[in-house]
């Protein structure tokens, strides 16, 4: 099957507009920020910049035009993040003493994967091979990922920074929205179904819609707020271990955990940073970056719980996909929650959502061939879903059935939380 | 409510013979092999038998007999082994520098105790009540916990002694028993039920019975057996990343592993460490020590896969609760299936069996009341769900509902596997 | 060379008597202290009871005596401490896993060795090789080391133990004496010369005899006492950095160090864990578990210095080798000076004095041949030389030539220190 | 005391040249280069440069000059290196997350820091204080350390990047020099004096000079060279322990380290990476890159040792200060010994030379009064001396008094080694 020239001419243009993107966020930093890489999770925002387009060439160029010719053969090594069945790769904790490829080489490398491929395009122009669409689609989604982590990861590195860089000006008109009350909305479950199915793009991990048993639940019509987590704070939640899971506890002890990352406490009350400055914490706003642990230790304290992805899937599969995603630039949660129509407000954008259910394999999912399996499924272990994406994520990237998933202990994604409970 | 004469008669009688096994395995060791601990993860022998005590004292004298005389309160310290609301306790991977209490002394504890709790049935005879009872039944299954991780906890510290102690003596007959060929047996799937209901014991962790909806699937008649999992040694599973869960593949890397725990290559085949000293290796019997990481590895190298846990228990629900447990004195699989009259073959029994579910509560669970709300609840995360006992299990200890759970990369348990497959 | 008949009879006297210290010290303690290594730096006694024997059979019957069977061929492999050059050997952090062989195997293995050496040295009677004279020496010195060792490596082990067992019993009757007043003895220096020479055992490390250029400097009439170390903690001395060497300063706060090893403060006052128990601490008595780092910075806090190795043994040299030693069985520091007639008290025995020096090969110094090389020389770098001997200490084992070393962290060792000062 | 306006005028120009030199050396540095730590010894170039400058306006300016204006008062915090008495500071391990201030900002600090020096100078003019004269002259030796820590972390650093980045363009011109063989020379000894005394600067752990015993003694005509060097790692140096001291065989075996940092053996033959990039081993020119221990155990297999410090200095205090310094901008040691007009060669230049004295203070020594005292004596422990400079050290930096010193594991400085003797 082959896609036809206006499709073609679409996904040329979105290669574009995606591609762009990225340049655009990476434009914000002096050439000294792209090479940092303050802890192991974090990648430098160069590398970010190399991977996705590596990964243009990998897995498109090189497998499907024989003409090509390679920018630099050591690339491979360098920016390949894990697939390990195509080829060994530079360790990810030591992402940050590639200097070289310099920000400058790094942008002729884009320029001539991004030649490469709308050439591709063209070439093929009415006729594109149905596999080589879905390579692109997928490059892009691939994309859009690393901007959210490109964005995530600079937070990070510059909260290490005693002079707390800022990524973009501080905003002149401040959030001066109000927040509605939160309420809880029934649901009926049953015997439902969750997963993907329809037209469009979608992660193997999101396949194949399949029936689930839900029983009747509640769900909270906004994510925590941070004024709802200082009171949890204030209560004395970091210091009681009867809310935390063990693992949990664990780390609050380890870390020496006292609030979500960012915060600090101040005379003048809390202070949090952001991509645009530290600034007073809004009481109203989602609260963020906080862990899993502390996602559920919180929802314990509350006498509630976290929904499960398909109790979070169900409630969420009719609200429209609006709200703070990455096109607003605000690079944070806001209180205004206009863009929110339906009863469950902020259901996509501003906070990625912490559920109760461990990242697994969907009933009869089939990874992707190739390669590319390696994609989702080797991760599916030891990680907990989150869903509904953040104002760091691209409003076309997400949907109802999208699975983010990171590790427990996580904090640097703009996590929160939205609660529920069981209607007895 | 209270309990009956005759029902608190028997449970004095389980009482003693419960204790009375963990002094009978105790006393095939010499004293210095109850006091190490060779990895953080095992305990101490004479830290089981003095734990195993404390939770009787601890949940049940202290808190129900206001006459009961401590034995030395310095133990709520030493002998509390998680129970954070309940105090402060030692810390866990230190347990092996307590040489004292002297054995001599723990089993002057123990009798001190025992003593406590039977004085305490003989008082209320036939009418004790009901929670009295559940906690001393809590107890008891505890202490069966226990005497299983007693024996794998002195397999792994007697494994790390060139001089391979013997806990047995080795068996003059060898299993001669031949296999049945390993087929597999579909199951239909459908909304079903999995989770404790009735009569007898259970934990927390098992209910509530609730509804689940299967697809049709296939499970195997047998558990994989060593032949089966040498042919994947052999065939470079080990080297070989696309059959590996990301974090499977860097623990192989860092651990160096290339065989399950305990086995040894010579030129005259393989071996395996035994709690009745080291020994070659009997391909017909079910693999065990493996992590969930290898059997899931080995699932997926098989063009199989492991089940979940309501596969297991949904297909294992009607098949006889026989098998080879602790009571058979083996302390280690057979092959002998002729205790299995189902089609599924040690379904109880011989070694624990992976399932591919990460360990989370069921819908509407309610954890214990009070410190015992802690003793399963604050493990769901990070954690895979095994089922069906194992050679070191008691017989009166496990049933179809039972759910054991170990981290991915723990191997010291009598731990194998069971592949499952769709049915298309 | 060979050795008369009453110099050997004088050997196998020496022999029992000392092999038998070993074993008395050992007696106070039950099977289960024996095995316990709380720390990588100590060891099991049951191993210091086995290791010592393993020196006698491995350098002496093995080597010297072709018809002399091996107790058990595999001790080779778990006895060896660290002579690398006649093979692997256990590592020294797991030697707590070695609950195999037991106590009663070790005293058979003790038994079986010192049957073959006594019937060595009858069998040679008046014509022993010098050589085999020397060996048993060495490995009689090399056991006094092991008992020092065996008495600290106790005490760290149950201070670990919430219940602070005693090694022997508390003594009645409390030390009453007093401390004559602390003064600094001048010493004019020029061209002397430190080092072994004359007759009777020592050390390579102690040889050759060499000159050594001193300028004019000041030693202290006693080790620093409880009391004036206490001023030091009390004027902040942890934590202020000026005091502190570099590595010392980290350390510090890496360790979260307050005070020496073993100290508690109470309300009470200060109170110390010592092999007879806890007990209140006594102003007057040498300070000891301190490092290297604390003696360094307890000394510039004092305006002071360390002594140098060659100020420390010049000063002492004609001092009478007098003290409280482990003869005494104190097995702590003492007020009493009684036993010290020179202007220096406690030159010999209560603690060891932390010198200025590391621990380096005197000029022109040639370690033993063969494997016994690797006794010392092995060990210059990174160490830091003490001298005069402890509490722990054999009598027949010190003199003013020997060189105790131990790296600058280290303090569980009886360490304490004397102050030296320029004379201007 | 104040100094001439000759003087003055000096100082001035040195002060410029020297702070030139920094500049000159990074601009051969992309910006993305400035930033990276590849391992905790090593600090981002950027560092070097804003830390030097701090070092002139905390020491100098802020105390000398009150009307002078920081230039940004959170440097103190960002640049303060390791001196404890005045203020916390940013963790050494944590230099390569400090991305700003940018390199263009850094440049702008020391341009408002040369300022500030000059105008203080001219202000001063002829009656410049003595004490501000030593600290510019302190500050200037400490900016030619850095210097030659610049070169050493870039290399490292790149060293670390698979494309192997080069600081300086390739040489056309080889090195096509011969060596002269290598003898040993005698030297008396006898009580001799070491330590600086006479005109112009010294660092205070050079002083006081001070008289010192030595053995007679031989000392190598040259260096050890790299054919000399394999010829012990073909003889299978890096697999007997007997030739290492214990430390330095634990980390042979931990590092795995087979040869010197840097090299790698190709079927061509041993190659080195440099900083012109990797180039073919030349095995006239002196080893360079090994540790302590590697140096030592050298010297141990060759039936040698490694000179005192105070052989060395003896024997050398009457070279002339020739040799291939950072001046020659060859960046690598050279066969080339035509600068060299004493018996002994290179006694200067090329590699620094492990001695086997550890770091110690000598005997009256006074570290300077203030902070600055902790540039020296604070380290004094755990270090060995190291002398003569290296390929990357200033001319006017090194003298034969001078001790440079290193932990006895560290191998990225160019450090080497020249054999010593006993003079039987």
């Amino acid at each position: 099957m082959a896609i036809e020239h206006v499709a073609v001419e679409r996904l040329s243009e979105q290669f574009q507009r995606i591609r762009s993107l990225s340049e655009k966020l990476a434009s914000k930093l002096q050439n000294e920020d792209t090479i940092i890489q303050a802890m192991p999770d974090v990648s430098p925002p160069k590398w970010h910049l190399a991977h996705t387009t590596w990964f243009f060439e990998r897995f498109i160029l090189k497998e499907k035009n024989p003409s090509y010719t390679p920018y630099n053969d050591q690339f491979d090594y360098l920016f390949n993040s894990y697939y390990e069945t195509i080829g060994s790769y530079h360790p990810r904790h030591s992402r940050g003493v590639l200097s070289r490829p310099s920000m400058n080489d790094v942008y002729k490398y884009r320029r001539h994967v991004d030649d490469g491929i709308l050439q591709l395009l063209e070439d093929y122009d009415d006729e594109l091979p149905q596999q080589i669409h879905d390579l692109i689609e997928i490059g892009l989604q691939h994309e859009q990922q690393h901007q959210e982590l490109l964005l995530t990861d600079v937070k990070y590195n510059f909260s290490c920074n005693p002079l707390l860089p800022k990524f973009a000006e501080e905003k002149s008109d401040n959030d001066s929205n109000t927040k509605s009350e939160t309420t809880f909305v029934n649901r009926e479950g049953g015997l439902v179904e969750i997963g993907f199915t329809g037209v469009g793009f979608s992660f193997d991990n999101e396949r194949p819609r399949h029936k689930v048993w839900l029983e009747p639940y509640k769900l909270a019509s906004h994510p925590v707020t941070n004024g709802e987590y200082i009171a949890f704070i204030e209560a004395g939640g970091y210091d009681q271990p009867e809310h935390w899971l063990s693992d949990g506890w664990a780390t609050v002890k380890k870390e020496k955990w006292k609030h979500p990352l960012y915060w600090r406490k101040t005379e003048d009350g809390w202070y949090t940073f952001t991509l645009r400055g530290e600034k007073k914490l809004n009481l109203d706003e989602p609260v963020c970056h906080v862990s899993f642990y502390e996602a559920d230790a919180f929802a314990r304290w509350s006498g509630k719980r976290l929904p499960t992805e398909a109790e979070w899937e169900h409630a969420m599969s009719s609200v429209a996909r609006d709200g703070n995603f990455v096109e607003s630039e605000d690079y944070h949660p806001v209180v205004d929650e206009s863009l929110s129509s339906s009863a469950f407000k902020k259901a996509y954008g501003d906070v990625w959502e912490w559920t109760s259910s461990p990242y697994t394999s969907y009933p009869k999912s089939k990874p992707l061939e190739g390669a590319l399996g390696e994609y989702n499924a080797k991760f599916m272990c030891n990680q907990i879903v989150l869903r509904g994406g953040s104002c760091a994520t691209s409003k076309s990237h997400i949907r109802s059935t999208y699975r983010n998933f990171f590790p427990a202990d996580k904090r640097w994604q703009f996590s929160g939380l939205r609660l529920a409970e069981d209607l007895s």
